[in-house]
């Protein structure tokens, strides 16, 4: 799928500029620069300093690199306008700001990082606060009509986030549905703490409950009242393949009454070595095999579906981030019929 | 000067993908594995990975990232060899090493850097050992040819390296010249050490002489043979430029016998912005003015001189770091004309 049809491979300074950009973009993001841009059509740069407190010099650095990208431009009195690339780049924001804020000191240390000993001992190789807030942008683009448009699809009364985090979703869904209750599962206590917080709130702890447990721990019978389960990006966390089998299990237990499993998640492209590969592609598994995680492929992720004897895959339902879908699973005792991907449509996902 | 003439300004995904590949390439360099292909023509990632103390999988995501630069292609039984961007890739290392390794951190902390109270505190920003392999690499490629053509067109019995680092030059020098002595000036503690166990080292203690200071704070008359003065691009961090008038001055009166002084630095492009800058310009300025440095056009380099009562500037030798240049410098009183820049010359640099 390539982006720009025709173009040829990027050149070394088109690499190393793109890396410059890519810090500019972010830091324009995360500073605020792109959205009162966006929203005011205008942007004078000695006027956000002061107001925002920064340096003029440093932040006319962040300018030559957006300049360079094309997301501004200079226009007179006016200030920096919106440049030919703007659109673009405030839609993709969330990308770069997952790469470079998120992931920006393991791209620096990649070669500690390789070594055997090198993760996952570099802590700080992550920064989940600026993960966190780039898939809070990037979810609301690409993932949130596709999974509304699902939620709504099932019928619930009751519905469980795996890996919660800061209950976000949980409490923007009580929002949408005032008669339905909600269960999220978190393992990481900061996050499960934020999450609690959010819910008292919100004024949502009749509504929401908030568990901090891992998947498999979670007890027998423990819900048995939610009817829809679903996960975002977390399925490849739960790997290798014998492993998620055992969670599939275990959900099957602590959910009995679950008719719906919607676990979103990205896939091995096996096109990231492609130039016109698309974005996020590339950084999302080279990140991951830095942190030794072996990405699934589509089959691979189909093959491992059919191993669980609780669950079957009745669909999949792709986002718009690349390489990136919904699969639907559903107890094996359902009636409705499961997905048996053709040949060549798997095929297809890997072209 | 477009790399790559029609091209259109680069996608979100290609500046995206620019990061990640930067980040693999960078670290591919770092782990010998840029040289060995190099060297041999073609590698085993497994047998790689052994030899150097690598997890398999995260070696896998770095050949990845090269793979989509095109600097590897994979060939059966053979293992990796170059691909068709390698030879590009390889000329370059320094510079991708240079950005991601020695100012990754400030690309990705881009935003915190530029909040008021945002530099210099974050001294982690920057990685000063990964700095000066990129400087090696990068000089003995594009800066040492043009320096000995020039070193050996003006005589000297004893030359002097402002800002000599760890004597890495000065040796070397010291080879070519076996009559000649050299002085280094460097104000850093631990790099001035570095460069006295190196000279121990190389048994030239008898002919390198290093001294620990501040260029202002070296005493009148102090070195009385030196008749060769020169710096790497260490021009830029004495500015503004009243005090780099005042630092002239102060080289002047230390080295009173100096008949040339030749200061290779880089300046800024005003091109930046373009999206067919060439390698480096784009990361330089970056970076620079994350570091509050507003660095002089070729023009104001020239007024700079201008203002010197003891050195005129005599000729500029372009070097091959994109606007990066050789400043001739004489004391005043000399015979030989100085330069009078035409002001089309001036202007070309900036078009």
């Amino acid at each position: 799928m390539p982006d720009r049809p025709g173009a040829e491979r990027s050149t070394t300074a088109e690499l190393f500029n793109g890396a410059v950009a890519a810090s500019a973009i972010c830091a324009a993001f995360e500073l605020g620069l792109l959205t009162e841009l966006e929203a005011n059509g205008a942007i004078d740069p000695a006027g956000f300093a002061a107001r925002a407190g920064l340096d003029h010099l440093a932040l006319d650095a962040v300018i030559l690199g957006l300049r360079h990208a094309g997301a501004v431009v200079e226009d007179g009195e006016r200030g920096l306008v919106p440049g030919p690339a703007f659109g673009e780049i405030w839609r993709d924001k969330g990308y770069f700001l997952w790469l470079i804020g998120g992931y920006g000191s393991m791209l620096s240390g990649a070669a500690q990082v390789c070594r055997a000993d090198g993760w996952p001992s570099r802590t700080n190789a992550r920064d989940g606060g600026a993960i966190a807030r780039a898939g809070k942008d990037y979810g609301a683009q690409f993932v949130d009509s596709m999974f509304h448009k699902l939620v709504s699809a099932v019928p619930h009364r009751t519905a469980a986030d795996l890996g919660c985090g800061s209950a976000r979703r949980l409490i923007e869904l009580a929002g949408r549905a005032p008669e339905a209750r909600f269960v999220g599962v978190e393992v990481d206590a900061a996050a499960w703490s934020a999450g609690r917080e959010a819910v008292r709130e919100a004024g949502l702890e009749d509504r929401i409950e908030l568990v901090h447990s891992d998947l498999t721990a979670l007890p027998d019978g423990a819900f048995p009242d939610v009817e829809l389960v679903f996960s975002f990006f977390l399925a490849h966390d739960l790997l290798p393949r014998e492993r998620f089998v055992k969670v599939l299990a275990a959900l099957r237990r602590a959910f009995p009454g679950a008719q719906n499993l919607l676990l979103s998640d990205t896939y091995r492209s096996q096109q990231a070595a492609d130039p016109h590969c698309p974005i996020f592609t590339l950084g999302f598994e080279y990140t991951h095999g830095l942190m030794r995680q072996q990405l699934p492929t589509f089959a691979q992720w189909v093959e491992t579906f059919e191993l669980s004897e609780e669950w079957k895959l009745l669909a999949t339902h792709d986002l718009e981030i690349a390489y990136s879908t919904v699969f639907h699973l559903v107890p094996r005792d359902d009636a409705r019929d499961a997905l048996t991907p053709p040949q060549d449509e798997t095929g297809d996902r890997s072209e």
